[in-house]
């Protein structure tokens, strides 16, 4: 599979673009007559500008059912009214169908993979094989502090060994571990399954240091703040990605920067449960952290576009900093490509030769780019996810003029099963 | 001109609609069949949801052109190097078709009137007429604390009131003052133009409290924060407008309360320059101010989509407060929509009989419609214009099916002028 992308807009210059197999072979100026091949797929720049595309670094997917339902609740009412009981409707179909949901939404919105943590999470992996994206899917468990319960996930931890060894090569889902947070997972297990992560060479996702309560609460329970008692518990290393992170202060930043752990900003999810809004973002950079971005799932944020979180992301910066200058525009798409493609520990989030062929081509004739002075100025202050005409994955066009296949399909479908699932 | 929307959502019950020259004239539960008169246009809204179309109650429209131009730079940089420059370039066939730009991205994007700040505002005028819309227009000054320049002010008003006495009647445009600022306009001038705006039955359209700096540097020069100086300077009343207020204290609320005056917040502006971002919502409401939404001009946030702005003005009051019940969606959507009604003075923003004939209608197969629990949670939380299929104003449909006549040549013609007006 060879792809030829002529006279594209990249870094405001005009380029021509080749890719052969999976990786980007050549990014060189553009000519005007190019020779291509009969085998070369031929795409046509001059209206479009290329970009790396997005990795959605925390989401739960299938929860695209649960969009704008239970919203602008207290929090415990929220989950314990809306989210938990409905949950207990989960079945793999429902999961399967809001999955799917969720991968055109990314795919139609400029993201190349994501990074999850739900339930039936084979259900998931069947969806993004199907439409050709990326994603690192956890196994996503809970203790909730049972002894008999922890005994029961290490068997179920063995079970999932086994099915990771047998999933096949060329599926570009991998797999991770994926306890829920230290409210829900108690200490021995937390360490248990981070020794069970080196063993089989997977990364660790965690939610910690989302809301003050849950810091106070670890800090009573525990004597330690999250992400210290992640530490004591053996957990820090360059495998964890932490979801959230708002709450940290100058030691567990230092801790997570030593470990060249990865921290995932979720700044619609934070400010719309009203979790917190001062993400140290510089100071987790400049400690080593690798800094990426993330929707959550649509239950807390209600859509999955990553363009739109990165204006949010680069502006709450600014304005909680009353400084113009903080986090400017490239830098913020370093953060929401290059840093998720590090979270899952691939090489993407740069468009040149030997890269992972993953590019995002947007239409430079819609207005957010009239006119274009900055074209990344362009993406994340006006751009919102409906720029986003072509989509590349592992040297594939998993979308084109804005048409995924299946997308009617998978609408009726949710529609149908929201139904099973959302009953209180 | 009758128009009949068959069976279209409104606050997440079916109903027809029918309007009747430039009212609405009856919202029933609907019908099967209807029976429809030959000469009524007829909608079918099965797979749409209606709503109050938006009013973008602070912007300066032609400022499209300088969208992504001279961003992430501090703010004095920002303006001498790269706004002011650039704004001496400025005539009126630059002003027309940055307008006009403006006008089919508010459009596109679900908003039916704007209240402007701007130069050449007859070229303004000229684009809100051809394409259908509303705009309140101000008549924008500065006299840098020159008595010279007071004076030839006192007579540019004058000839402004000819100009506004002859302008059509059957223009959707109304006419206002809109003196800068407290730091480019002196005082005597700000009460002078106090009294024109009263004996002309006008509304008066001016910045304050946007910055710490100017509230600061007011105190230092006038013995008074910049509301305060508006009162001193006899401005406070019912037809003020105030935009950004971030940094207003509880006096100055109270007095903005007790004046009926309006207050536009422009959540991403302020962000994005580092302004502020603890807007006093509820506080402003409780005093009795009327809250309008605004987006700024896209130079200073880059872009005009009162969707996106409506989501901003939630999550940031529910992020700062830490609070996720803080404005819920329906409040924002009155605040975007009835807010900027009040703010011009007219009796749109609600969707029942004997309201002006506004109405936005919004595609619910597109994805952040999938699935709808809530509609106005879709609307604010998940979407973004491009959700917009259907505008009417004033009775009238001025787009259907996302097409706005004049876009492409629009888009063409903004190209060309910028390269006149940004040459630094």
């Amino acid at each position: 599979m060879k792809i030829f992308i002529h006279n594209v807009l990249l870094d405001d210059q005009r380029v021509d673009i080749s890719i052969e197999g999976n990786l980007i072979s050549s990014v060189e100026p553009t000519k005007e007559s190019p020779v291509v091949d009969a085998d070369t797929t031929y795409i046509e720049g001059e209206h479009m500008a290329a970009f790396p595309p997005l990795v959605n670094a925390h989401t739960h997917s299938a929860m695209t059912l649960f969009r704008s339902y239970g919203v602008d609740l207290p929090l415990e009412r929220w989950l314990n009214e809306k989210i938990w009981p409905n949950e207990a409707n989960l079945d793999p179909e429902i999961v399967y169908w809001g999955s799917r949901l969720a991968c055109i939404e990314m795919i139609k919105s400029g993201t190349a993979c994501f990074n999850d943590m739900y339930f039936f999470h084979e259900e998931t992996a069947r969806a993004v094989d199907e439409l050709g994206m990326r994603a690192m899917l956890g196994f996503t468990c809970f203790d909730h502090f049972d002894p008999a319960k922890a005994e029961q996930l290490k068997h179920d931890f063995e079970d999932y060994a086994r099915f990771v060894a047998e999933w096949p090569s060329s599926s570009l889902v991998q797999w991770a571990v994926a306890p829920h947070a230290v409210y829900t997972v108690s200490g021995p297990t937390l360490r248990w399954i981070a020794d069970f992560a080196r063993e089989h060479g997977m990364r660790y996702h965690i939610h910690a240091a989302e809301t003050q309560t849950e810091c106070r609460n670890s800090l009573d329970q525990n004597g330690a703040t999250p992400v210290r008692w992640l530490q004591q518990n053996g957990v820090l290393g360059d495998n964890l990605v932490v979801a959230h992170g708002v709450w940290l202060d100058d030691d567990e930043i230092r801790m997570l920067g030593d470990a060249r752990s990865t921290v995932v900003h979720n700044p619609c999810s934070n400010l719309k449960l009203g979790s917190g809004y001062a993400f140290k973002y510089n100071e987790l950079r400049d400690a080593g952290v690798n800094v990426a971005l993330g929707t959550d799932g649509c239950s807390s944020s209600d859509n999955l576009d990553m363009i739109e979180a990165m204006k949010f992301m680069s502006l709450l910066q600014k304005g909680w900093r009353l400084d113009p200058t903080s986090l400017p525009a490239d830098e913020t798409l370093r953060v929401a490509s290059l840093g998720g493609y590090r979270a899952v520990g691939l090489n993407g989030g740069v468009v040149a030769p030997g890269c992972l062929a993953d590019l995002m081509l947007v239409n430079l004739d819609s207005i957010p780019f009239v006119p274009c002075s900055q074209s990344v100025c362009n993406l994340i202050y006006a751009a919102h996810g409906d720029v986003v005409d072509t989509m590349i994955v592992d040297g594939k066009i998993i979308m084109q003029n804005r048409q995924v296949p299946g997308e009617e399909e998978t609408i009726r479908e949710a529609r149908r099963v929201v139904k099973k699932l959302i009953k209180v």
